[in-house]
């Protein structure tokens, strides 16, 4: 391959000015008043649709773009360019356009159909440049508003959108709870980092203060601050890429590339690379546009604490899926997890996942982890349209199965589980820390429990239960992610996962803090074949009747009953009830449980 | 406080254009050639220093300065303007001005005294301008060795900057090893990564696209291109500080900032710290200097791979002291710890910290954390005049004696070590893993090992390793960032540290590759007592006789003698000796060694 090549593959795909298809439009005449009391005397919307709307009406997926995107989400038909987010959208994708049917307006203030800067003012006949108003992302949603209603729709199946467009489809739900049933706000946050800020800043600063901005009237001019827009997308591109995909991406050439434009450096195939996407960006974007909507995005504040979001969420009526992604640093993970910790403990129906991926922000428009989020997507509008329900009692049989664990190597019967949910009441609501892929949720829910979520660490794990149409929440029980409130579920579940905790004593005080009840089970390194091990063969426990060696067990902690009852009066527990099993013949041990019993169930509470 | 107070402290100080104190000169009047072919008929160095060169001359200090600094690096009396590194130079400071005769140069290219753009051409009368030439980070090394040369310096003590100045730092001990003998390289890398090049690139762009850049012939010019460079200090100031610390400084007053200066946008509280920052850089900096040197930063390239690196180091006869920042993300740890593993595999003598802090880049230039890097520099400078020999014999009963462990609450004696020390051949090379406040290689170096290393995970520890002259490195066992080379120790000696291992495996195998003989001692939970608790008690051995209870136990790993010899088999590792001890009593034991011991020491090898 010589120096250079697949250099220039992108995230978002500039188009040419060709006609869009299978577009529409959409002008309101009425005087449009803004969040900043200024106002727009009409607003024409440009969007495109794909797929059908059923005859419930119910299938409408609304999908946000953000900041440098349009409405031409995906490709109609092969001969059509190509869309922003194909890997995602189409005929049997995550947003299957053969069962949804998918709406893509382009943003208020935008550049590509819908009115921004570059629109003409009907109050003076000349293009709105400076005289546009500031707007906000609330703005841009009540006009979406708008075109929904004209669109006929009563209630959205749900919106999704990254970056800017998930801030939108934060503003969706929070400002239309009752238009909108699932929400997917993906790599965004409540409000941009002051790094983010900063960055948005500096390209701003680079358009002003070009000369050929002429505050903002340059479009009858000759020229215009093409030198400033191109240093702001070169810098906003740099955040949009990781350090690793900036690395593999460049590295190999680095002081060798392909020269694509001279007017920028191109000494480093980096420079090369971002001349490039600057000069290109300039071809199809208005530099008054992005003045507009990064603003919007800086401006952008739906709380600055988790408990402004508590209050925000308190009520809202929607299902949510977050999704973050582990190398964007532009919107982090945390910015994510706010948000879902605001959800859970404002008792809303909550899924997250933290993708594991190196692609930086932009991930989430990339093929490269479409089989994880993409997949995340598909299952939850699934799960939004029922269809869910089918597969979650199916699941157990058609995986094979449950993950081996040191206990149940080849026990797929899981007799704790029996014995757990016969524990749980009926009705209650249920968290399951290190819940797997879902099993108990699975069978609480068949059951009839409305309120269950579930806590789970591995990724695999976490989009198996999103699957099955089960809220989950990825989250390291040791982080303390989620900082619940008291007595936030009438139960809380422990199962064979306490010998995997290292903050053992954090996270039981915090399960009887946010517990009515906790039932905590957990393998008894007191059972008779374990003490027989260390002391007449002077072997650790773990090695030979369990699964793993003393060497790469998971297992970090040891314990036996009589250990966790004095931990229990320690924390000043109540020991509602135990139950002790003697799970290789099935059977529940009543004598000397700690030498008899290879698994011990304890019900407890503050 | 009211909005906006305390936003505007910054770590680099912007100085006046008074003149210089303590400050000299020196004119070379001989061409000199440059790394990339090109010639200066002159070059002038300004430059500063402090304190007395001694008799022997062997007390210099060289500091060389980052991208905005200059040869000011502090204050030389209470009258005088501070200096950029004030917090880190002066009387009874670090980098003591009582002890030692420091040295700053301004640097060849800059635009504080010494030969830059902005000087005069002889050959023209003019000042250079578009005419500078291209120079190299090897290129500002080689003027500093003429002043060396003309201050009547043989050989520095060290050699230290951070930044730019590392990358001096790094080309000064590899240019001319013979006239250092310790370098610190701070928060510095032996390449750039494309990420950093990117906000170089950008930065550049942003000056040369200014219409008022004239091609670099502003001078003679009423205007210059002062925005582009204004531009360009904002993108790199936002990548000195770190996402937290921006949070910090700027979230409280987000939208309320103070407003001074009205040439950039002032919305947001980051915004107009930047707009202010970058107005005041372009007071006191030259747009053609900012050019040259990031360009010399974005060039610097002491090799691609670890591999390139070792074969450079190979014949070092430098001691070597890395640190690098945790929040830092411009120059990411990682690329401190590539040096860091090509020094250890070139068997060169080097110490690390990884300092955690929430200040990012500009970690090094802030008082929050001079309290651990800069202790670590005034003890490595110690160690190097040999101060540190004193130190390292009175440390033990100094500071108490050991660090609590599970075997040796109140053990001071540490039987292990001396039984341990006796394994050991007299000079043999001794890698000591997870090496704690450094007491076995102490009584090494005592002994008259001269090639030991430590490594070590505490930040505190590793501080009190440099404290008594020792090599230590910080890094997680668990990660391997060491990846050392086949039998590159004589003895690797792993005490007491296996049971916090999780990767038991990984860590065995790879003491097996890098050391000829491996000694791992380890708490023998055969021990009869340990025993006795889970099958007489039923408790987990842990709870009792040892200091931790099995929920808050740094050991995550349960293995009996029987144990680690069945995966020594496993592993094909060989036994060459065991040893096998009785800590209460004091004793060998040889008996029932399984049953009797409570602590066992193995001499293996592959």
């Amino acid at each position: 391959m010589s120096a250079g090549d697949n250099n220039f593959e992108s995230s978002d795909t500039g188009r040419s000015g060709a006609p869009l298809k299978h577009a529409e439009s959409v002008t309101f005449e009425d005087s449009v008043e803004l969040d900043r009391g200024e106002f727009l005397d009409e607003v024409t919307v440009a969007y495109e649709t794909y797929g059908e709307l059923d005859s419930s009406g119910d299938n409408a997926v609304w999908i946000c773009h953000a900041l440098s995107g349009d409405s031409h989400v995906a490709a109609h038909d092969e001969r059509d360019d190509p869309g922003w987010w194909d890997v995602a959208v189409g005929p049997g994708r995550s947003i299957d356009t053969d069962k949804y049917f998918v709406i893509c307006p382009n943003v208020l203030g935008g550049c590509r159909g819908t009115t921004g800067p570059d629109s003409i003012n009907p109050k003076t006949g000349e293009r709105y440049g400076r005289d546009f108003p500031t707007i906000t992302v609330n703005d841009m949603v009540d006009v979406q508003r708008r075109l929904l209603d004209h669109l006929g729709i009563d209630r959205l199946l749900a919106v999704t959108g990254g970056s800017l467009g998930g801030q939108q489809a934060l503003r969706w739900a929070v400002k239309y709870p009752d238009r909108v049933r699932g929400v997917i706000p993906i790599a965004t946050s409540t409000r941009l980092s002051s790094q983010g800020m900063a960055f948005n800043v500096v390209g701003r600063n680079a358009i002003r203060r070009d000369p050929s901005f002429h505050d903002g009237q340059y479009y009858d001019r000759p020229d215009g601050p093409q030198v400033g827009l191109a240093l702001a997308r070169m810098i906003g591109h740099i955040t949009y890429l990781s350090k690793e995909s900036m690395r593999r991406k460049f590295d190999q050439t680095r002081t060798a590339p392909r020269r694509l434009d001279a007017e920028f450096e191109g000494r480093f195939s980096v420079g090369s690379y971002l001349g490039f996407k600057g000069a290109e960006f300039v071809e199809r974007f208005d530099a008054n546009s992005y003045i507009t909507l990064s603003m919007a995005m800086d401006l952008f504040d739906l709380g600055a604490s988790v408990d402004d979001l508590v209050e925000i969420f308190k009520d809202n009526p929607c299902r949510w899926m977050v999704m973050s992604f582990t190398s964007d640093w532009l919107f982090p993970p945390k910015e994510s997890q706010d948000i879902v910790e605001a959800l859970i403990r404002a008792d809303r129906s909550v899924s997250y996942c933290n993708i594991t991926t190196d692609c930086g922000h932009d991930a989430f428009l990339l093929p490269a982890d479409i089989d994880s989020y993409g997949r995340m997507i598909g299952a939850f509008l699934a799960a939004l349209t029922g269809d869910a329900d089918r597969r979650r009692s199916n699941r157990n049989t058609e995986s094979g199965g449950l993950r081996p664990n040191i206990f149940h190597p080849a026990n797929p019967q899981r007799l704790d589980y029996d014995v757990i949910l016969d524990l749980i009441d009926p009705g209650a609501s249920v968290l399951d820390l290190a819940c797997g892929n879902g099993d108990l949720l699975a069978a609480l829910t068949e059951r009839g429990h409305h309120r269950t979520l579930g806590i789970e660490i591995h990724q695999g794990d976490v989009i198996a239960c999103v699957d099955r149409g089960l809220d989950v929440v990825q989250a390291d029980l040791n982080d303390r992610l989620v900082t619940l409130c008291d007595k936030q579920f009438d139960c809380i579940v422990l199962s064979r996962a306490l010998m995997e905790i290292r903050d053992v004593e954090g996270v039981l005080e915090g399960m009887l803090r946010v517990g009515r009840k906790c039932i905590v089970s957990f393998p008894n390194f007191g059972y008779y074949k374990l003490r027989d091990m260390l002391y007449r063969d002077g072997r650790a426990p773990e090695a030979g009747v369990l699964h793993y060696k003393w060497y790469n067990t998971p297992n970090i902690r040891v314990l036996t009953i009589r250990d966790f009852e004095e931990l229990c009066d320690e924390l000043g527990a109540t020991i509602h009830q135990s139950l002790a099993l003697d799970t290789e013949q099935g059977i529940e041990v009543c004598e000397d449980v700690n030498l008899n019993a290879d698994l011990a169930i304890y019900v407890i509470s503050s």
